[in-house]
């Protein structure tokens, strides 16, 4: 059997699109002579549809958008995730098995995820059954996501019952480590059920999620036989050496499926993906995460705040990378507390980067505001009040060229300044895209080296990588007046937003339990920030927004 | 039976401080010789804690704060919520029976409610067992909130098997109209079950929900034999003509508890809440939700932009009642656009109010943002960029009292303009608390028109009714010149955000597909927008928040 797994790239809500996507693929699949072609978890809807999964006229037209698929296939099987719906109104995350014009049978998802980012059983009911399909002597079941993170599962059970291949349609968002951790459990599974195991994932970005692909095919014995790309579109297509079903068992409660088969086969290219590291890794995501945002949002350029610092430079260099330098603009909005060779950092950046960089001083419009608030703040110190009064003003300056020319603002702030608050509201937050708003802060760094490696050059110039963070708000202003070393922060964070961890299991040798106190106090105080903040792309194991759904109003203190 | 319900104010995450409000009120309740004393859901830790939950330190404190409690209670029986955790580390939304400083038994709620605002099987697992208590020969069931909403359910099982009286402790968000469909099922409850039913709610705000109170118990004919105040906190107080239960039937399954009888009891005080109207009861709430936010997050003072138009001027009368004029600051900032009617209307609301009151033009600045865009913007017209700039430089004066004296900022945008984004993003929509944010335009006239009545003078000057509403960012701007006429748009949003219909089901004769489609996209693409707001009061069916949980990346069209 000649099995082809489509990882494609779907849009939320773009049922016609993606049908004519899924129509394209099955067409490449024919050209190879697939016996079958599969597609992601809710291919035809996009994933994850949300609410508009509570619209009726929604679920209908999802099921309009499926019935106008299946007219078109013929002579080839076609798997793909849908939204079902029985009599009764219920829904199920669902899939589809199509050959000649007609459906053949469906699957419904078993288990629901209902935790981090997933609220499946806000919508769909689990389904409690498992067809068996035969396609050409060949049996096979079909499970969905989750269901194929369970061992012992509905895998087994698929497989005790007679399936010879299990194919898993996903849409299982990235983020940096889980790819390790589905491999095991893939192999595990491969091995369990002693099964060819075909696992199709969704790739793209959709709001604060990448769905990094990576579509896998393993043999009954756990063994790799051909893996997708990462972060891109891509078919892959493999020839299972499976023995024909013996009569004894066909049959008994399959669906059967068959297609003419096709004996001469083409011969397949070579597929070969390279290895890539970790950090490559996250850097792709973050690049095609911003990139389908843009896109799939319907916006042609962006513009970024250049500060000369690393997160802005960072934000900059993945902006390029995913849409190109023609599309973007870099605004340099110096004041009095700027340094020279910050201003002229960002200049160089802008430069090497190949992007037009427009500088507005913030000066004139800085005093204006204070000479206008002199009498009410009249006696009081500087504080807080007049260093978030330059960063609003560049949130506006920003805001201002997004308005005139619909540039989407990117914003910059990093994961360990938006735990703790060092950011200001409306200001430094100002945006429609945090794209590095789930990197922490240590990450930003290895990226930016990255970056510069990759590109064998001092693309993101020195200064900025040696450069003592600063936000520049006031003289001499340094992170480390108000943080502890980012080393440490980032351990912290780790430890209480990304694990839940208590502060003494994260207090260590070298933290005492005091920091890790105050910081956990400044994560929970700045909670009302972080609910107004961008949407960015998820890269942790969990990220703010709707992966971490946390109480502002709480006066728990450990 | 005496029965006593107290329908607290608890705080989330405030164990301690949860445990002193519970313990006084048993005490009050001891006071009258009430048998029985119950609390609402998770009284102990709040409700709802989120992703607290999640913690495993947090469940285990707030373990610790209920065998607190615990030691503290002697011959009355006590009913409270809490976080239950077996062995596996599994959570249950959990109630204890407490008396003569043990726990008697513990129930866990069966149904979890997994929509709208609730996320409930994101942390617990579903009880399977249901205990019943026998409190001085007088048999009782317990359950809690969602629990009751189900006919021939939790409830009736335990009816059949024994109960006399049935007890709900509830953390039931309010929501206008709410309140009759509770009665209705409650009624049918106590009428199917043939028990005393008695309900238990919370009252408070806690984020964007307000719990009401309004607890109630009715007889087995479903008659309401009390009933407690809404929007307040209150300990109601009944006797339960009940005939303690024969020999037969007696402890067969029960829990027994047994307390001192308490054979002269003192007479209860007249108990009487006055019926009032809808519109007072969203006046109400969104007071609660207000002062609650303000203070539980440790505000002493808000301030608000007064324009001299109908949404501040309701949301400062909304403030002054919530924490007292002396708390209230009002800031009008004129520009070039702004009516001398509007201005002064602004300044007479305060006078009024006995606000202090604040004027600061935003003329300058907003002269000086326009030079130094000069260059960049030459050639090009006058568009919604230099109308979003005065809005923002409006927000920034807002944020720079709120960062110099602490004030929480309140902002004015209703239902209708945050549906269709008519509001500018840091601009008026900057600041803490969104207090109107889910009252539709419409709605906010009537409250506007019941202030004054209750107030019995113009509070609200009769100019800011009348007038035709505008932004006030240009020239002789109005809002219709953007949108339809408020009472079809109200419609057209009730239909499509609150009621999930397709445009073709929000059409009316007077209301075209064109505008109501038209409407449709705005509200879809301003998802953006929304996902940035503050929070604010749920008031509707359904509110924008985690009650509506929508992607921004959509390209759904009907």
């Amino acid at each position: 059997m000649r099995i082809a797994l489509a990882q494609i790239n779907s849009v939320v809500g773009d049922l016609e699109g993606n049908v004519n996507k899924i129509v394209h693929f099955v067409k490449k699949a024919q050209k190879f002579k697939a016996d079958i072609v599969t597609f992601p978890e809710l291919a035809i809807c996009g994933y994850p549809p949300e609410d508009l999964l509570l619209k009726e006229h929604f679920v209908k037209d999802n099921l309009k958008a499926l019935n106008s698929l299946v007219r078109k296939i013929s002579n080839i099987a076609v798997i793909v995730g849908f939204v079902d719906r029985d009599k009764k109104g219920y829904l199920y995350n669902a899939a589809a098995v199509i050959s000649k014009g007609k459906i053949k049978g469906i699957y419904h998802k078993v288990k629901l995820p209902n935790y981090g980012v997933f609220d499946e059983k806000r919508y769909f009911q689990p389904g409690k059954e498992f067809p068996l399909f035969e396609l050409n002597q060949v049996v096979f079941g079909i499970n969905i996501c989750e269901d194929i993170w369970e061992l012992k599962g509905v895998a087994k059970l698929q497989a005790d019952e007679g399936a010879q291949v299990i194919i898993n349609i996903s849409a299982s968002p990235y983020y940096a480590g889980k790819e390790n951790l589905k491999k095991k459990i893939l192999t595990k599974q491969a091995k369990e059920t002693r099964t060819y195991l075909c696992y199709n994932n969704l790739v793209g970005g959709q709001d604060e999620l990448v769905f990094d692909g990576g579509s896998v095919v393993f043999d009954f014995a756990g063994k790799e036989i051909i893996r997708g790309k990462q972060f891109e579109e891509d078919l892959i297509i493999a020839d299972l050496p499976i023995k024909k079903i013996t009569n004894k068992i066909r049959g008994k409660k399959c669906i059967k499926i068959s297609i003419p088969e096709n004996i001469k086969k083409p011969v397949l290219p070579e597929s070969k993906v390279k290895k890539s590291k970790q950090i490559n890794k996250i850097y792709s995501a973050l690049v095609l995460g911003t990139q389908d945002y843009i896109r799939k949002n319907g916006f042609q350029k962006v513009v970024v705040g250049l500060s000369g610092g690393i997160d802005s430079a960072l934000t900059a260099v993945i902006a390029r990378d995913a849409i190109g330098k023609e599309n973007v603009i870099g605004i340099s909005m110096p004041s009095r507390y700027s340094l020279m060779e910050t201003q002229k950092d960002a200049r160089i950046l802008a430069k090497n980067l190949g992007i037009r960089f427009i500088t507005i001083s913030i000066e004139d419009i800085f005093k204006v505001y204070l000479r206008v608030l002199e009498k009410e703040f009249l006696g009081l110190k500087n504080d807080v009040t007049e260093e978030n009064l330059q960063a609003r003003i560049r949130g506006n300056i920003l805001m201002a060229f997004s308005n005139k020319f619909n540039w989407l603002v990117l914003t910059t702030g990093n994961k360990s300044e938006t735990s703790v608050g060092y950011c200001t509201l409306y200001g430094d937050m100002a945006g429609g895209f945090a794209v590095i708003k789930d990197v922490p802060k240590i990450m930003v760094y290895r990226l930016a080296e990255f970056v510069n490696e990759k590109e064998n050059e001092s693309l993101i110039p020195e200064s900025i990588l040696v450069r003592e963070p600063s936000a520049e708000l006031r003289e001499n202003q340094k992170d480390r007046d108000s943080l502890p070393p980012y080393t440490i922060l980032d351990k912290i964070i780790k430890g209480y937003v990304e694990e839940d961890k208590s502060s003494k299991k994260i207090t260590t040798n070298k933290i005492s339990i005091g920091t890790v106190r105050k910081i956990i106090r400044m994560v929970d105080k700045n909670e009302y920030k972080r609910r107004q903040s961008s949407p960015g792309i998820k890269i942790t194991s969990k990220a703010f927004g709707k992966d971490r759904r946390f109480p502002i109003t709480n006066k728990y203190k450990e």
